[in-house]
């Protein structure tokens, strides 16, 4: 699948990798094409990522992973220009994390959500929050942590869910671990979730956890 | 132990009921003594509690369960008399909901939680967050819903979390299932829980549930 991802930080280095070496068609997007991180950067096995700006990239894909800074992303999105996001899957890995106090705020949060200032920016793109709720690493490879922990995800259109699931599966996320929240709002959720990530994060002092669920049978 | 329940709802009936069947002298407090909700409380076993104003339960409790509606729990500690927490723990239970939108906004949120403003209107009360993450049936009974899943709980004085352990433990919380997410400040993480947590319990169409943690070993 032709794949474009968008962002040079750590999210966006892992899955690119990851959709490389499973064989994808992948172009990674930056602020500027002629990128010294992007450079510096090695994929295994000899294959590689094609680079380009956001408006390349987000042009060559034919689905898009957000992993910019949720800060910067509406800015990103604008740069990339809507246009090249028209009918396409956009997977929104990012969030709008503010820690300029020193502790976690959230840029957008409690009723509002980065996820749906993406929709409402890019009506004809369909738009899927999914990974943002765990750590890079796990994000591509779920088997890093073990047990029958989960991933949210939520947005708007059947098929683009679809769509993600049939993606993140070979990132090890089978079906019975993913948890369809509904439709975009619920990108609340799943942001919101960071202050309780970051909480366990700091009492288990480790990025690499997750969470399960236990339900009480009817 | 002499526990003061504060509020009348479904949550401070269900913890009430609870430490009754366990043998404590409880009282519960309203916003009037005569209050018909709590007159048709039937107590299981023919034991019952005491029923009292919002000061007379603080005035009668060493230890204090906030279980009043998060939106006017600052007011109703005020009417219970701060004098009254003084030097004891008060485990705050309550969320600062707010559906008036008609979609779930917290009152105090992203650098901010309810719990935080009760230990800063009662600095000289040892306030533990605790149990504010599960639907009542489940707080007092952990094993309603099967499997290893958890209860997060912070607070500033270490004994307070330790005596709030002991009692929870009494509600199937046994300590491994307990995750100390440090000082108070940890409350926005457990009250902005509840955006993740009711869309969870939408998805999943049930509120005996709960969160587990599956970690990679290091």
């Amino acid at each position: 699948m032709r794949i474009a991802v968008l962002g040079t930080g750590v999210v966006g280095r892992t899955i690119a990798t990851k959709l490389v070496q499973l064989g994808h068609d992948v172009t990674v997007g930056s602020r500027s094409q002629l990128n010294p991180a992007a450079d510096a950067w090695k994929f295994p096995g000899g294959r590689s990522a094609a680079f380009d700006t956001f408006a390349g990239a987000a042009a060559a894909g034919d689905l898009i992973f957000n992993c910019t800074n949720g800060a910067a992303t509406l800015t990103a999105l604008d740069m990339a220009g809507p246009r090249n996001f028209d009918g396409k899957v956009l997977v929104d890995v990012a969030n709008p994390l503010d820690f300029s106090t020193g502790s976690l705020r959230l840029i957008y949060c409690n009723g509002d959500s980065l996820g749906e200032r993406i929709q409402a920016a890019l009506p004809d793109t369909k738009v899927v929050k999914a990974l943002n709720t765990v750590t890079a690493p796990v994000m591509v490879d779920a088997g890093r942590v073990p047990g029958d922990h989960v991933l949210p995800i939520c947005g708007n259109d059947e098929e683009a869910k679809q769509a993600v699931r049939d993606l993140v599966a070979c990132f090890g996320w089978d079906q019975r671990r993913i948890v369809d929240l509904g439709d975009i709002t619920a990108a609340r959720a799943q942001e919101a979730h960071l202050f309780m990530w970051l909480a366990l994060a700091d009492a288990l002092d480790t990025y690499e956890f997750n969470f399960g669920l236990a339900v009480r049978s009817k």
